[in-house]
């Protein structure tokens, strides 16, 4: 019998995605698809593949004769009902930060450690932060070939990592500014939005966004680092299986709409030439090698949302570092950084 | 008999910053102020400090009777004008790129290295590049205290960096996106901006700017790196006067109009801690420590535009580098970018 996909967090930024990416797929080998949300947004009809479902409310009933359940929800929520679902004998692939760093949840990227997905005693398996995520494929491939060593990098964080309402607050400030000659002035930006009736206090970003970069994503954790920085640090090590692996991350929210990009300086144990890592990412088929930049091609956030691949270019080799590549690397947040990436390991499952 | 001092370029969007620095100044050593453009825009009047002033058009008889000649103009035109003002007596104090890496030229930044102005065998001082000066101060009172030796950065910079039609570009983009919901497919920015009547062939920058970031500034230079990357890398090691400094920079422009910011990864000779490095940025004048996560302060392009010093937050002990710190920085590109070092190198001259 055909196997049952459920979708938990099917009316959010991400879920919408997802069908998207389900409605895209070639080869669709679920029996049934059944979508989940919050008891708010239960009885809405949503279309997948042509069809129309209605949203069911979570409970641990609608996971009865799930095989596998994708959760895109807040930590808290699935830190309580991944296991649910997993004890009703669904896989809970799950994409929020509640069970990545869990010894016995295998934290994956099809790419980069498909094998993991049989080794999940809890029943769960975690998706990547989306940022960890945007560079996972492009520092997959170099590893396997060069050895990583050490990772010093700085983000471009699109709005819609926040969700939805990160989304509809980056258009409204941009509103707000548009027309004015603001961005001269120290605090002139802020002024705008806050006369709009946009205060801070109510933004999902601790500062403005339009017009400006917000050196803070996440929430502040030990020593003045964010826990989107130390996702990125401990999240790459558990992926790429290099515990020691050395790293420095800025994470940095830019206005972009979705796709996060990374200025990536990566250090390796052998030695590595921009040709050989040309022929690294022109193997992979996760990867769209965008890099000639006398031709002024290079990828870019806007020319790159909406696409499954990474996007990589500006390959250099690093002047004054042995061994060391510097470039830089666009990857949709919402698909391969979010929904994509869960998905595939959905059908990973099932292959 | 006070000091002439002349600013070349006056009509410019630096010579425009350059006029506000002056109207500002409390102490003020000069006798006389003269204006100088090109011929296209002598004859315009322009105010300083409360007195009309004719623009006079470049020419060798311009330069009669100046102490000291200001440049903010395009490479070719200091490359031909600065020896000339030179030849008759000025010291050339020159922002452009000309002369920057000439070993008989100091490049200056007073809080690093003010003692080399009086070192200058052609009569020319050169000013950094606006990237490089964004984080000099805050490198400069690190390195006297800890010892730096390998820098790895990623810079966030500002349309006004490529000057008044950069600035006007980067409005008139925002305009032409104003009120679409662009930025969720690949290219529909591109498409918005273009059908705006602003094709990417006539802009400043090689991809569009709004709602987007895109990884390349100045030119392309040999392997792949650009001139600004190169710059920084150069310009660094002259000004700290580390000749093996190692260095890797990643330059991105971002939509922001004016202050650029970088993501410093900074690895010392000797130990260092954050509380050790908040005491050498609370010590030093031109720097402004706003570094308290907790409370959500740390410095924003939007919140230090228009503003004399560098701003520094975001300082943390890199967790797997030894005597190593990540920090933001940022610094209005006209003012100590630009314009303000430049004029601070002027006043050096003069005390």
């Amino acid at each position: 019998m055909a196997p049952v996909l459920a979708l938990v967090g099917a009316t959010g930024a991400v879920g919408g995605v997802m069908i998207d990416i389900m409605d895209a797929r070639r080869q669709f080998p679920w029996g049934e698809v059944r979508l989940i949300a919050s008891a708010r947004s239960a009885g809405r009809k949503m279309t997948v593949r042509g069809q129309e479902l209605t949203v069911q409310a979570l409970s641990p009933e609608a996971f009865d004769g799930v095989d596998i359940a994708m959760f895109d929800v807040p930590d808290e929520v699935s830190k309580e009902w991944a296991p649910i679902a997993a004890a009703r004998g669904a896989v809970a692939v799950d994409n929020s930060g509640a069970f990545r760093m869990n010894p016995d949840v295998p934290l994956v990227v099809p790419e980069v450690n498909v094998a993991k997905i049989h080794d999940r005693p809890l029943g769960i398996i975690a998706n990547p932060n989306c940022t960890t995520l945007s560079m996972m494929a492009a520092m997959g491939a170099l590893h396997r070939e060069f050895g990583l060593l050490e990772l010093v990098v700085a983000s471009y964080q699109a709005a819609s990592g926040g969700g939805q309402a990160a989304i509809d607050r980056l258009y409204a400030e941009l509103d707000a500014v548009h027309g004015k000659q603001v961005g001269v002035r120290a605090g002139d930006v802020r002024e705008a939005v806050e006369a709009a009736g946009l205060p801070i206090s109510d933004s999902p970003f601790p500062a403005p966004l339009a017009m400006n970069v917000v050196p803070f994503a996440g929430s502040l954790k030990d020593d003045g680092w964010t826990s989107e920085e130390l996702k990125v640090r401990n999240e790459s090590r558990k992926i790429l299986g290099i515990p020691d692996l050395k790293v420095s991350a800025t994470c940095v929210r830019v206005p972009v709409v979705t796709t996060h990009s990374v200025a990536v300086h990566a250090v390796f144990e052998h030695a590595v030439t921009v040709e050989a890592a040309h022929k690294v990412f022109a193997a992979q088929p996760s990867i769209v090698l965008v890099d000639d930049p006398a031709a002024m091609r290079f990828p870019t956030p806007a020319d790159v949302v909406g696409e499954d691949p990474t996007y990589v270019g500006r390959v250099r080799q690093a002047l004054d570092f042995p061994n060391t590549l510097d470039f830089f690397v666009c990857g949709d947040n919402l698909r391969k950084g979010a929904a994509l990436n869960t998905y595939e390991i959905a059908e990973a499952l099932v292959n």
